[in-house]
């Protein structure tokens, strides 16, 4: 076995869900995961840990899905003239094997990232409505979700494969205390402010943060961070005015976006365009008010990650960038009892501030063209 | 999609395991079984019945239990120095899942039957010891056990790929409704006699089968019949006197037998031999009293399978065979409250019937070189 399969594992295991002897593990498998599924397995038997490994497949989900919504012959124009389709509330059995789930190990890798394209969206969404129960028993776990390389992530990325796992262990197999350390600085910074500026080219936002706390996305559990590879520090921001444009290029449901613009007054979203892409975001938008203003600012500190592959497990947390995302915060940002921005939606839109560019958190230059102040490659 | 694929799901989801709206189904898929998961999946949403799907591997099994055990790279012979493995009992998880589970459907098809060969004798029984109520609420399900035609399954038959697939395909798209009614009057002659004989070269054979019931296993739950291929009738004998040959070759714990050949006094085997594999017939027939008794006395009744695969699911249910276990009978064979044999062990052997061969049931010639007196051929 690649040892960068093992270490992975390992990373996983230990690092990122603190797994121990005794815990009751959900292993999501990919069908195309095996390896790495294989690699964790051994990890979990070395901690006596319990596994049942499940199979997630997009065409298992998409022969299900359009199955049950009557006829896989139908067309998607038909599909629209009937009333939603009427999926089983929160199946027992499911419900049951997360009420007694410790960790839940989702392990991404098939073999066609567009295997569930032709499921009519009304369809997608009457499913996920059917399991709010078994997503908070999930999101009750100490659950992390991770992706083995695959062929497949490698087309999406427009990588050749070897080039692609390169890439992808470069993002996963890092030094993670050490990273922890890094980004611990930048959350002491943005808990202790009252407001960020950012500026880059065209750029020019101010958000208010005070009261928010921001997150160590460290890549484990015992950081509130659920996803491997992570890297990055975000909070929840407010009463945000002035311009921004995102020219990392992005896939929002389904569709390209590129250089998408905004514009904010009040904390809401008053004019926006794009070079392409711009009736997805007018969608998004149009959803209800929090999609129209922010839920979330993100500071991408995973130098691992050097380049856009097409994936927001990786892309949001790369080095020298920024992410602003529309719609719900999260409330591991808010004080207790505190309401953010409430939405049906997140999504993610990011920025390239390698150069030309500065963050400024209090008035003070803290990032400035991608590195820190903290690093000695910082000149103030 | 290949159309036998599709009929495949059809009858293991229709005829076999019955399923209905609302139905909790666990779906566990081996690796190389993807295809028919997806035509499964498809049947289940058409049918309104709730998918959770398990991925069930061999290569994930064996990284799990011999790092569980220690260290994977400890030898067998260490192994056997130490004492038993500890695993958890019964975790809870996987047994909440299963008691709010109506229906499983077990998908066999790997990549290698050998995937755990190297995982220690000692480990694996005190990991299915661990799972004792896990296994009995999975028996209360409505549970089916088939196969996906693999290349890994081919090679065990010594079939070519494409050659395999007729095969089981044979074997599993039969018209069971006909073969139910066929093998009901098989069922009912077992149930009202009292003795059986089989004559077949140097085999002569008699046993008691009078207050025993016959199994008209018909690959349907509604038939108390788990298997996909099945086609066998079988019942639970006693007091057997004689001398028989089983001349199918078998892998009996990995190990070829060929020829075996058994002499009975007062329904106990009282000498053994074989042509291959005598050692592993004496370490059967010593591991407890009911090992050297019979348990199951089979008639193979599916003529879609015509040959020799070392595959039990399909070996046993050969037409114009018969089979007789050591050890364990069934309960579904037993009145209410009656013992029959109990072992820890059941193990098939088979005969070819075809030939030069005769069943009688309480003296009446009920097949004669494979034929049954029903049929057409048949000339008492």
């Amino acid at each position: 076995m690649d040892e960068r399969v093992r270490e992975h594992a390992e990373i996983l295991v230990d690092w990122s869900a603190r797994v121990e002897a005794g815990d009751n593990v959900v292993l999501s498998v990919g069908p195309d995961a095996h390896d790495l599924a294989v690699a964790v397995a051994r990890c979990l038997g070395e901690r006596g840990a319990n596994l049942l490994a499940t199979y997630s497949s997009g065409e298992l989900t998409r022969a299900y899905l359009r199955a049950y919504d009557g006829d896989s012959a139908v067309s998607e124009d038909e599909h629209d003239d009937r009333s939603s389709v009427a999926f089983d509330d929160d199946p027992a059995h499911e419900l049951a094997l997360l009420e007694e789930t410790d960790v839940f190990l989702s392990l991404g890798g098939g073999r066609n990232t567009s295997a569930t394209a032709d499921v009519p969206a009304e369809t997608r969404q009457a499913y996920s409505s059917s399991r709010t129960g078994i997503r908070e028993r999930r999101l009750g776990t100490r659950w992390v979700s991770t992706v083995h390389p695959t062929r497949s992530l490698a087309q999406q990325a427009g990588m050749a494969y070897e080039e692609y796992r390169e890439f992808a262990y470069d993002a996963i197999l890092r030094d993670w205390e050490s990273l922890a350390d890094e980004m611990a600085r930048m959350k002491e910074l943005l808990d202790d402010a009252s407001t960020v500026r950012l500026v880059a080219g065209d750029t020019d936002l101010t958000m208010r943060i005070d009261g928010r706390t921001a997150v160590n996305s460290a890549a484990s559990v015992a950081y509130d961070s659920h996803n491997l590879p992570s890297g990055e520090v975000f909070t929840a921001p407010y009463a945000t005015e002035g311009e921004v444009t995102f020219d990392v290029p992005m896939t929002v449901r389904g569709e390209s976006v590129r250089n998408v613009r905004l514009v904010f007054e009040n904390g809401e979203v008053v004019d926006h365009d794009a070079d392409e892409g711009a009736d997805v975001i007018a969608e998004v938008l149009g959803t209800d008010e929090g999609a129209r203003r922010l839920g979330e600012l993100g500071v991408g500190m995973n130098r691992g990650i050097d380049r856009y592959t097409d994936n927001i497990l990786f892309d949001e947390k790369m080095g020298e960038t920024i992410h602003l995302a529309l719609g719900r915060a999260y409330d591991a940002c808010l004080a207790d009892g505190e309401s953010g921005t409430d939405s049906a939606v997140h999504v993610d839109l990011i920025a390239d501030v390698s150069e030309n560019a500065r963050l400024e958190v209090d008035g003070d230059i803290v990032q400035r063209n991608g590195r820190f102040r903290w690093e000695d490659e910082f000149e103030e």
